[in-house]
Order: structure tokens, then sequence, then C-alpha cells
């Protein structure tokens, strides 16, 4: 803070100089007693002065809540803004409305794509959004060493970046297993974040006892993975706060509920984790998350600290997270504590949304130097035939609603070549197309229960290195969809008997649009009902989600990466054919 | 960490290699979770690991704990040292077996004698003690620019310090009205501690409204001067963490208990703040603290956080605070929730402190630097005169137990030159002699309600400037009590019809001496018992800090200087006499 604004501040607060704002009649969420009071709240160059006085000078401008609630903007303590398919502006214009004011976003999905190129880009887009973004520093890029991503970012390139002051941290420690065995090159990273006196963010499902320890005893600080009460207790027991996450795919607010107590709620914060443009357009941000929490009895007030003043302390920004003198006017209005729907939100003392209508003037930053990073060599339809050695083969089999996968073993028809054909089973085919060195690696195995006929799906956006995945049941629409892909720069494809039924391009480096989220919401959805209705994809199934996660080789069982199946539980490539 | 310690601390907690040392059967209490449980603690290169597992190989060394509890060690959130009369080697041999193992020292005595040099004698006198010891850089030397102290720290010599990593923050900032007032020379250092990015300790009894809201908007996030429960939510709501104090004189933690909730406990803290020798050895230091407020119906777990967790996350030091994987094994063990009474001290996995006997082996290290600091110039007992232009006089009017002070009005006795002289009534002279610079500026006045009769009680410690402070009923005592203390280097003096009945060196900045603290009680006990049984102080005042804090003009409401009598509340120097 300069001087002049710190004198000024307090001329404010002590009544001497008016205000640039007043909020009058405010019923304030205290989240420091857990209470309410009420006031008028001053506001000077973006910062809250002080609750006023009778004989204070009248504020330049005056604003009547007329009662209704107002307490601290919103805190997503973590979420891949890639995952919403939107670039940072439109996520902004999507989440600030809904009261989110802070975010701590890990760029891990365009890190995968871009490196560091990726990491600027999305410090360059969110620095002027209404949204105040933070961003850690992906610890685990690429993914695995078993496949290709566009980047590697070792513990040099993540200090390169740590430093930044909108850099919190050093991202979810996804290689838990690497972590807890003590890998030498993420000691290094972990050595780096202690350096800089930033917060490890962790990612430990299912670990506990000796294992948890370990991981706990590397620095790691948080964790929004848990999926039971007792999970979450273990952590907090041993100094990780853990995050409530309600994202899109994964639903683990109500599950998490029972292990949040009054002991202990200050170690609880609330994250998204990934959620798509539809569900932020439906159903909220972290509204959603405290009013799911609120209507499953937790105390309203302690929704909202775990929204804000906890993730403040969590992240160490001190300056935000409660309605106090000397902290960001971050501030939203609301009139029902038990059904937060927020209709005014201030950034900074400035309105920037009012009746769920964004009002703030973001400039629009291209997308420069991450666009069109396809760089696919020596494709054709015949690198997707699957030659076996024998008709009994593995088959990644989905689990409708979860990204956890079985292992199954069908019978298979081959052609004279011996190569996989399709018949009558619920199986189709599946590959990655690598898409960032031009390696020309294709990974290739076949796809149970996934419901589709007489087409192909793909996208581009392919956790965590986001190669070109496909589904089809012949070579040739999907070598038309992958092509569709290269050319548009990356995005989401259906095509059918030969012919491009749907189109999405992901123009920033394949993994987001630069539309409006509407517009997004709307294309995704109309691509989905085309992949059912007309390729016969499961109702049960998102057809874009459920592939996305099929080459995300850190969550069980089997998974397929540009360099082939991947056995996640031995850690290891296996053969299609199962006849071992 | 070094990459070393940490691929160490993690094979620990996995159990591929053993622990230093296991602590066997504790119940350990769970400051996260406010809960216990049952464990085994595993401590390596002097951090906690883990809690090991069954096929664990078994550790150098094991302690047995046999059901006892376990618990972070303690945390004093605020003191100054130089309250306890010892040098912070001493000080760490009588609180460490109390169970303090770390303290936030606020070195503003020192500094207000020997300004930097007092600052680093400090650092280095507690660099390798048991106890860990960090400190804050004071912000108000002098205290008021009304009188002659030994130093000023303006914001360039605070940025000097803030950086040392001992260093958490700006001392507490006790200019309040300066505070308020946006006084430059105070922005100046609000604007250096956040550069910093260091916490701001406050300092603001009675404070309130429009008032503690500049006060707070100007960065201030702790206050240890409450009273009432209503001025600990009234800070608390602004974001400030309040200090529940217990010292020798200020006894806060009974009276701010009803303020004290499940909604705001986290940001309630425990300190001392100013606590003598005798007070340590009979009652402790923060364990006391908790039993009382334990026995007054707190939360026995809540105490402990207010102790450990919650004073942690205040200033900023994750490494303590908790038993947990990768913090430091600052541990304490006790048998009784509700009558901590702590029997073993572990610091950094070493044990420092048994049944009450300190085990540390701390080097002495020597005053170097900061003795003799007694610059008397131009002293002869004639300079003690206290010539009246009328026989009306003020009367700094004792209030017992308390350190305000009335205005008393009293027809006095005068001599033939028209001074001073005693009369049967209950008042005394009272001098303060600049020490510092050789000014020879005497401030001259007089004490109504001590009792003294025949003789002089002096001392070197008279807050905030320390000059020499002297009460007596005649010039040739209260000289040769001054000068008992030059000869000294600074301590205590009591002298009775030209004879010295007592002393106690005080070879540090004359604020502190080098000896035990058993003798250091024991002596100021002896020299209390001479001052009431022969000079006839009145039982209900404590001598010598009594006089302590007659020379501290930011505290109502008549004090003196060495530039004379001055009044607190119109914040300016008076004449003695009383016929204005």
């Amino acid at each position: 803070m300069d001087k002049s604004t710190l004198h000024h501040l307090i001329d404010v607060a002590a009544g001497r100089v008016p205000a640039d704002l007043c909020l009058k009649n405010c019923r304030v969420v205290d989240v420091f007693n857990k209470d309410l009071f009420s006031a008028d709240v001053l506001i000077t160059r973006g910062l809250i002065a002080g609750f006023g006085g009778s004989d204070f000078p009248p504020a330049e401008e005056t604003f009547d809540a007329k009662g209704a609630y107002l307490a601290p903007g919103l805190i997503d303590s973590h979420v891949h803004i890639e995952s919403s398919h939107l670039s940072p502006a439109e996520f902004s214009r999507l989440v600030v409305p809904h009261g989110t004011t802070t975010v701590v976003a890990d760029p891990h999905e365009i890190c995968n794509v871009c490196g560091l190129e990726g990491f600027d880009y999305m410090l360059k887009a969110s620095k002027d959004t209404a949204l105040q973004v933070f961003l850690q520093v992906p610890s685990c890029v690429p993914c695995t060493p078993f496949e290709h991503a566009g980047a590697v970012l070792e513990a040099e390139q993540i200090a390169l970046r740590l430093g930044n002051p909108r850099v919190l941290g050093l991202g979810e420690l996804m290689n838990y297993v690497g972590v807890c065995a003590a890998d030498d090159c993420i000691l290094d990273k972990l050595i780096v974040a202690d350096r800089f006196h930033k917060l490890v963010d962790g990612h430990s499902p299912g670990l506990f006892g000796a294992a948890l320890d370990a991981y706990t005893a590397s620095g790691v600080r948080t964790d929004h993975e848990c999926s039971s009460p007792e999970e979450l207790e273990d952590r907090v027991r041993r100094g990780v706060y853990v995050l409530l996450r309600q994202g899109t795919a994964c639903h683990d607010v109500v599950n998490l509920l029972p292990g949040v107590k009054r002991g202990n709620d200050r170690f609880c914060l609330f994250c998204t984790d990934d959620r798509q443009s539809a569900s932020l357009i439906q159903e909220g941000h972290i509204d959603n998350n405290i009013r799911l929490a609120v209507s499953h009895g937790l105390d309203p007030i302690t929704a909202i600290c775990m929204a804000t003043i906890n993730a403040a302390n969590c992240y160490n920004m001190p300056d935000r997270g409660s309605v106090a003198p000397g902290r960001r006017a971050d501030l939203i209005l609301f009139e029902d504590l038990d059904d937060l729907r927020v209709h005014h939100v201030w950034v900074a003392g400035k309105l920037v949304a009012a009746h769920g209508t964004y009002l703030a003037q973001d400039p629009h930053v291209k997308p420069e130097g991450v666009s069109g990073r396809m760089n696919v060599r020596n494709f054709s339809p015949q690198r997707l035939a699957l030659p076996l050695r024998s008709d009994l083969a593995r088959t990644i089999r989905i689990i409708p609603g979860s990204v956890v996968t079985e292992e199954g073993r069908v019978r298979v028809k081959r052609d004279q070549d011996g190569c996989w054909v399709r018949d009558e089973q619920d199986v189709v085919k599946i590959a990655v197309v690598e898409r960032h060195k031009g390696t020309g690696c294709i990974g290739l195995g076949l796809l149970e229960g996934y419901g589709l006929k007489n087409g192909a799906v793909a996208t581009s956006v392919a956790h965590d290195s986001h190669n070109i995945i496909v589904a089809g049941d012949n070579n040739a629409d999907m070598a038309i969809a992958v092509r569709q892909l290269v050319e548009m720069g990356g995005g989401m494809a259906i095509v059918h008997q030969g012919r491009l039924l749907g189109s999405l391009p992901h123009e920033i480096a394949g993994l987001m649009t630069d539309r409006p989220g509407e517009e997004v919401a709307h294309r995704l959805e109309e691509l989905g009902s085309i992949a059912c209705e007309v390729l016969g994809v499961h109702e049960s199934v998102d057809p874009f989600m459920t592939l996305c996660f099929m080459a995300l080789p850190v969550i069980p069982k089997l998974k397929i990466t540009d360099t082939g199946l991947f056995d996640v539980n031995a850690f290891c490539t296996v053969p299609v054919e199962a006849d071992d």
C-alpha cells in the first residue's frame, strides 16, 4: 500500500474526509465472531475503511442495502478454469454474478499443452478481470513419464514463476506415490516451494495411515480429493485444510458434511475443481456449494466462513475474506442466509454484477502463443487399425458417473489381417493421437460400455496430457474426426458415416474456446444430444467428459495414452491382447 | 528445509528408516479437530514425521508417555522479556519447564535504552536458548517526543531489522492517537511493515467505534490491551486477534473469558506481556493462563489451541503449534487436561525439561554493548530541590493495584528558599534523572499515597524511557540512591538515613540482571520488604513496580518524565504548582 492511500483510508475511517461509497443499512456477516451486525460500510480506494458514525461527512455515493446481508466475496480455493472450456474473462463473466470474487486456479491443463507459455497466458488473460485470479504453479506436468505431453515442468521452471505475487504456491501434488517414495525430482519441487515460503496443494484420494503421514510430512497443506468424513478428519488431524468440492462430475459436499464440525470447520474450505459452463450457468459456482451445504444442515455463517476467511487464512491472503477495516471491498449482497442468492457484487469497491448481470468491462486478451497447438504427424486412417495376436482382449470398461474404470475381457472379431472389427458387443475402438511433439504416436485400445455405433467422437481435451482422444466403430470416421480437430486447432467433433455432424473449436490450446459461456453450454448440449441420439452413446454417459478422463493415467484402473493401454494399478503399459 | 532432511523425514514417516525418537503411548491433543487421539509419535531431525505403524523399524530411542497428554509447545504471543528482570537465557530456564517453547517478544524496553544495539543483544542472547524467541521491532521508541530516551527508532531503522527471519513484525503500536491522526512518521513505519509483509501488533485500550476503525484500517492485527468482553468482540469483529493477558500486574484472562466463544475462539490467543521472576517461579507462565481460563470454565482443548495453533496462525509460523507430520517437535507432556502441569518438554525433539528442571545447556552470552548505560551528568543533591512559587501543588496520586494515576492537589510546606519539604501528609518527592544522553535533565514532582518516610527508593527500570526514577522524603537519601544506581550500571536501590539498605544491580542496560531467576526473585522480595517495613511504603503498593510506571507518559493521568510533570490527558507538561 502507498502512504497516500493509507493516510486517506485512516482519514475516511475517522470521519475526516468523505468515503467514495457508503453501503447503507447492511446486515454484515461477521466471519470473525460468526455473528451478524447492522452497519453502514464505508469504502474508499477499493478498501473498506470502517463503519462510519453519526457526524461523518456524506459519502460521494450511497447504496442502500435495505437490510440485506453483506458478506465478503466468495473464494473458490481450487479450480481448473480450463475445465469450463472458457477463457478466463468469460469464466469471470459467469462466476462473478454468483458472488465469486477470488479463485485459486491451477492452470494444470494448459501447462500440459503449452508449458510456461500456457501459465503466462492464464496470468495475462486474468490480469484485469473483475474476478481476482491467483495461480498455483502445476507440480505434475506431465502427469506421468509414460506418455507425451506438451511440456515438462521441472523444479527450475517452477521456480521461475513462484516468486510472482499472484502465485500462491505449488499446484496439487497428484503424484502421491512419488511423494511417499521421496522421488528426487518431486523433492526438488517441494524444496523450491519451501524456499519461496509458498503453500503446497495436495491430492491424495484414499491415502491413510503411514502413507498419509509421509505425504503430509512432505509439506502438503490442502486436499480436495476426500470422499468420506473419516478421510476429512484424518487429513485435518495432520494440519491439512480440506476443500469440499462440488464440480460438474465430482460431488463431494454432501458426503463430507458429517465430518465438518465446530471443532474443525476453520480448516474446511470450498472448491469446484472442474466445472463446465452449463453447470456454472444453471447451478452457479461456490454459491452452489454453500446452498447445498446449508440445505443439508450446515450453519450458514460457517458455510460463508468456509468460502471466505478460511480460504484467505489457508492461502495467506490477509487482504480479503472479511468485511473489516483495511481489507479489500470485495463484497456480496443477498436476502436469505438459508438460500444464498447473490444479487449485487462489488470488487475493490466497484459494482461488477447486479441481478445476474456482469457489469465489468474486461479487456479481451488474444490467445497469443497458445492457439493452434495441433502438431499431428504421420497420421492416416490405416494407422488406427488395431492388429491383435489373439481374439481375447482387454477393454476399458466405463463405470457410469465415475472417472474410475474397470478392466474388462471380451472375445472380439478380427478381419483377415487380424485387426479388430466391430461386432454386436458394446465395444468400440479408442485411440489417443499425440498432438504436441509430432511424434506420430498413437495408442490404441478397446472401450466397453460407451454405446456408440456407426461413427466417431473426438476431443482434444483429454486429461492430463490433452492429446487427441477419439472413440469410434470404424477407422474412416475416427480419422475424419481427428483431422477436423487438427484443422480447427483443437476442440470437439462428431462424425457419422463419413460426415461431420457437429464440432466446437477450442482455439485456446485446444482446451478452451474464446466464445461466450452461454453459446458454449448450448453447443456442448447440442453435441451431446447428437452423440446420444444419432451415434447411440448411452444416456448415462457424458459423451465428451467420459472420453476426457479415459486418458488420465493416475486414476484406476485401465486407461489409454498415446503410448498404449495403461494399467494404473500396476503403473505400466499393457497389451490389448489378454492372452497372458 | 534441505533436501536430505525432507527425504529422511518422508522415509521415517513411511517406515523405511528408524526415527530418532518415538514417544510411545501418547494421548495427542489434536488442535485441528479439537479432539484427542492415541498414538506413538515419531520424531526425526527435530521434526515430527508421523504416527508410525505396526511393522515400523524401532526408533533409536523410545520414551514411554504411559498415556499422558501430548500437546504442542506453548506460545506466549506477546511478552517483554525485560520485565522479568532476567537475561533471555535465564528467562528460557524459568519458562521452558512450564511448557512455553516459543515467545513473540517485543524488546521495547531495551531498545528505548540502547536502540538497535539492544535489539541485537536480544537476538543474540536468545539465539541458542531452548526457548524459541521471535522478536517484533518496537514501533514506539521513544514513547513520546516529550522526554529523553536512549534511542529513536524511525522507519529506516525499523526496516533494517524487519527482514530478519526471526522478526515477525512491528511491535505494539502504542501511539494509537498518532495512528488515528495518521501521523506521518507512524505511517512511514506502517508502510515499511507492509513492504516486508509483516504483522503489526496493536495496543488500543478503550478505543471503540470510528477510532477503532481508523486504528484497524491502518493494518494493526493484534491487541493485548482489552479489558472487557465487549472490547474483545469489537476487535475480533475487525479482524484483530485478541491476546488474553495474565501478567504480574495486569490480570485480564478472567475478565475477558465471557467474550471467548465457539464462533471466535480461533482469533483469541494468550500472552503475559510483563511478568516478573517471582510470578514465573510461583505461578508459571502461559500454563498459568491456561489453568486459570480452564478453572473459569473454558474448554481445555480450546485453551490449548489459544496457546498453540491460534498463535502460530496469527504470527504466520506454519512450522509449529500442532502435533502433526512435518512440524517442529516442540512438545509438552502432562497428566490432567483440567489442571495443566507440564512435566516433560521437548524442543526440536530434544528433551529440554523434566519435572520442572531445565535440561538444556544454553551458552552464556555476555551483555556486550548494552551494559553500563548510565550517562548521568551535572548531578548533585541540590539539583533535587523543588522550589515552588506557591504552596498549592499537584500530586501524582497512586491508585493501588493500577498503573493509572489521579491528579491530586495539596497544600505543601516550603522552606525558607521556597522549596518543598516533607510534612505529615502522605506525600514525597519524585524525580526522574536522565541517564542516556548526559543532558543533565531532572524532572521533579510530588507523589501521593506511596507511604514512604525517611529514605529513598530508586530504580533505572522506568517505562518506557528507563531514566532513573527516585522517590524520597529528603534530597540526601535520594541522591545516594541515584549515585548507587549510576555506580552499579543501573538496578534498584533503597537508602535510609544516609545508608544503603539494599540494592540489586541490573547490569544489562540497567533493565535486567545476569543472575539466576530464583536469586532475583528472592532479592526483589527482600528489597520490597525493606521498603515496606523500614521505609513505610504501603503494603498495598509494590515499591518498585509502582515507581516503574510513574514515568510512563501514555497512561493517564499525571506522570513524570525527565522534562517534568506530564498531563497525559492534555498530552503536555504542566507545572507542579497548582495555582493556575
